[in-house]
């Protein structure tokens, strides 16, 4: 039976009912037969598709050692709900937990309520406990926290064959076995070998002769985007992580690696986007937490866009005598603050990738301000053109068509820039200021430019329509 | 010398005056001696440092195997520089071309323009000729395109020590060794081994002892959006891709698809700012490739907001009768931008990482109508009660104030629901038309938004204050 993506979807589609139905029924002993031999993946892909109880009920039956793989590649959410229903039988929590790989156990454990958290590491063995305290104990973000102890290290005085006797007797639960490392007796790194290179030489040979003593490195408490960072530039599959001397601690594999760089992505996009980026994904937070997570920046930014009111009362005098002006304000914000918007994304995303770094801002702002006046004159030439047409066709404007028309051209290339200027700077503002550059989303941009924008236009206004119009 | 990743830099910092100085002292033998014995990504990051010009002559200088796979490190910018300055010497030109892997070949020659790919390819010796058209024969974006046919496949009655030998023998230049993929005569996919089994198993048993006919795979024809989803959910650094009839026809790794994870939000952040993808990094696109990116939409966006001058022009009369409404119009018509920013970002991103398809729009619609309603009610309690605060402290509004304040709160709740209702539906219409739901920017939404916005906002004022203002 092949499993290509296809199939198993369609698996999934063919039996589910039938093991609603048996599950339903509390015909548990032909349930376990019928998923006797699927695979992990495929178990928790049918889990997924489960109506909630039926879930639990299912997961409880699976065997000890499929359970702990299941729970593996279930997200945090399910994992909690099925925590919660198994937790008065300790042994068994027991067992999923001390079976669970540490890297994935610290990612369960640090989603958790401290209170569930420090409940759960009380059942786990003491070595484990041990484990799972150290990598608990590297802050929220960083590469520790991504770290599996499942690695193979070698001594350099050992020879292939004691080595490779080694791997057999240790390497059953190392996350890779594409390299393995060498380290000193003071756990020192000093080398990481590939595999390839040990069954192609010669097994008498000693590791010593294999090593150059070259190899790339993780520091536990850097942040996990430098992971993103090496790993795209190596083509390494897994990286071993030192403490600031150098001892090994752990490793960690690229397949964690790109659900960080997914999520952090994820996380980007829902901030440029003027929310707080949400703890899991849209479709499973509630409707609560997502107004919850959207309504404070919009708040802010309501806020902040009530200037405008106090710019325009301002004016209204101006206004009144002129009231052809307020036809244009819509286009002319919106300019400057789709002009911001593109220049922010472009910036927080080339910050993301490691791209721009702070000491840029001045390169960037000198790219900006050509970009944001070219981009300026074409819509101030579009806008202008419009008011002329317009004033040809319907005699729209009255006798002061024509300074009317340059007003709007003038503070369309103002306005332009403008955007491209907060939008490009504000990134870097935040980074200074300690904040994620993504903060300076497209709306926040968009409320700065409206603002300024507004003053802008009517200064224009004053100026070029004083003594006509005004 | 331990090559963690700040000695590294250190390391380029610190060498880079010297090595600059050699080359310009054209002390070619000094200068290889250097660098003799520096891994390959230590050259790059060397050759990405050095001003251009530089990194050709130092390129030029590399042992021929150390040059290949400097330069598959290198990005592809950086390489059509080096293959325009060797171009002249031909046979230097095959060699580097024919010793790349072909993954990385492929990403190059597609970066190419056609002309310039047909001509290297001509260079190619006749396997790995076949092994590039084959492989760009792919449609772009397909998992086809990031394909190697580096791996080891074994046969099913083979024993251990066979697959071993013949491991020992092909394996050089597979990508992985974690697993081996195990094919029928006719090339037919069976099944996938990991190495540790091999390792861990006794010498004399079969292949096909070891074998349950499970596997996970790729097709070779499906979107490269698939292969993040999958090696996502498994925890496989390579994954063997087929045909559509089940042949094997390379491998997929990890690697590859990090970079493709990244490169697509990239594109997405970039979209959803409101320009075209960038097809380089921002700081090596040029001025004007990057105007050019981002005045297309401008201009759309432009034209579209227009709207807004035609829809005034209607209500021009009375707005000279009410210029006090003029002056929330920019808020108005932001806090509709603003929600539906964040809900096209929700959105938009969850469709991304396959969270959301087409036919959960329904669900998606009703969950956005009620976060859009209480959204625009907490916004117009806000805004009706600034109008309420300024009556009573600066009596801003005359008589009218009430009017005024209720046309206010009753237009922002409306424009705050079309606002998310847009900012939603928007990514599935665009999807359901064929485009990428990152197209519906957040520029584009809250244009449509600002031109129903004014149409709302006068709608609504000519009703709620016929008789009294107007």
């Amino acid at each position: 039976m092949e499993e290509t993506r296809e199939s198993q979807e369609m698996l999934g589609r063919l039996i589910q009912p039938e093991i609603e139905e048996m599950i339903q029924a509390r015909d548990y002993r032909n349930l376990r037969r019928a998923v006797a031999g699927w695979a992990p993946t495929e178990l928790a892909d049918l889990i997924r598709s489960l109506p909630e109880g039926e879930d639990v009920i299912f997961f409880r039956l699976l065997p000890r050692e499929s359970a702990t793989r299941v729970f593996e590649y279930l997200d945090s959410d399910r994992q909690q709900d099925l925590l919660e229903s198994i937790a008065k039988n300790k042994t068994r929590l027991a067992d999923l937990l001390n079976e669970m790989s540490p890297d994935d156990r610290t990612a369960l454990l640090e989603e958790l309520p401290a209170p569930v958290t420090q409940r759960l590491l009380g059942l786990l063995s003491p070595s484990e406990r041990r484990v799972a305290d150290t990598l608990l104990g590297y802050p929220e973000d960083s590469i520790g926290r991504l770290m599996t102890p499942d690695y193979v290290a070698v001594l350099p005085e050992w020879t292939l064959h004691q080595a490779l006797d080694h791997i057999r007797r240790f390497g059953r639960d190392s996350e890779t076995l594409n390299v393995i490392y060498v380290v000193d007796r003071d756990f020192h790194l000093i080398d990481d070998i590939r595999m390839r290179e040990l069954i192609l030489t010669d097994p008498d040979s000693k590791i010593a002769d294999l090593i150059d003593r070259r190899f790339l490195s993780l520091q536990a408490t850097d942040p996990q985007e430098d992971a993103i960072r090496v790993f795209k530039n190596s083509d390494r599959t897994a990286l071993p992580v030192t403490d600031s001397s150098g001892a090994l601690l752990g490793i960690v594999t690229i397949d964690d690696v790109l659900e960080v760089a997914e999520e952090e992505a994820t996380e980007d996009i829902q901030m440029m986007g003027g929310s707080e980026a949400l703890d899991d994904p849209y479709m499973s937070t509630p409707v609560v937490t997502l107004m919850q997570k959207r309504v404070r920046w919009l708040i802010v930014l309501f806020v902040g866009q009530m200037l405008t009111i106090t710019a325009m009362a301002h004016y209204e005098e101006l206004l009144a005598q002129a009231v052809v002006l307020a036809l244009f304000l819509p286009l002319i914000i919106a300019s400057g603050g789709n002009s911001g918007s593109q220049t922010a994304a472009l910036i927080v995303r080339a910050m993301a990738v490691g791209e721009v770094r702070l000491r840029d801002w001045s390169r960037v702002f000198k790219r900006e301000i050509i970009t944001g006046l070219c981009l300026g004159l074409i819509l101030g030439a579009i806008g202008m053109f419009r008011v002329f047409l317009w004033e040809r066709l319907f005699e729209s404007y009255g006798e002061h068509w024509f300074r009317i028309g340059l007003t709007v051209g003038a503070t369309l290339v103002g306005v332009v820039m403008l955007g491209t200027i907060f939008g490009a700077m504000l990134p870097f503002i935040m980074r200074r200021l300690g904040a994620d550059p993504a903060t300076s989303s497209t709306p926040f941009v968009a409320t700065l430019v409206d603002v300024a924008g507004v003053f802008l236009y009517f200064t224009v206004a004053a100026w070029l329509l004083s003594g006509t119009l005004l």
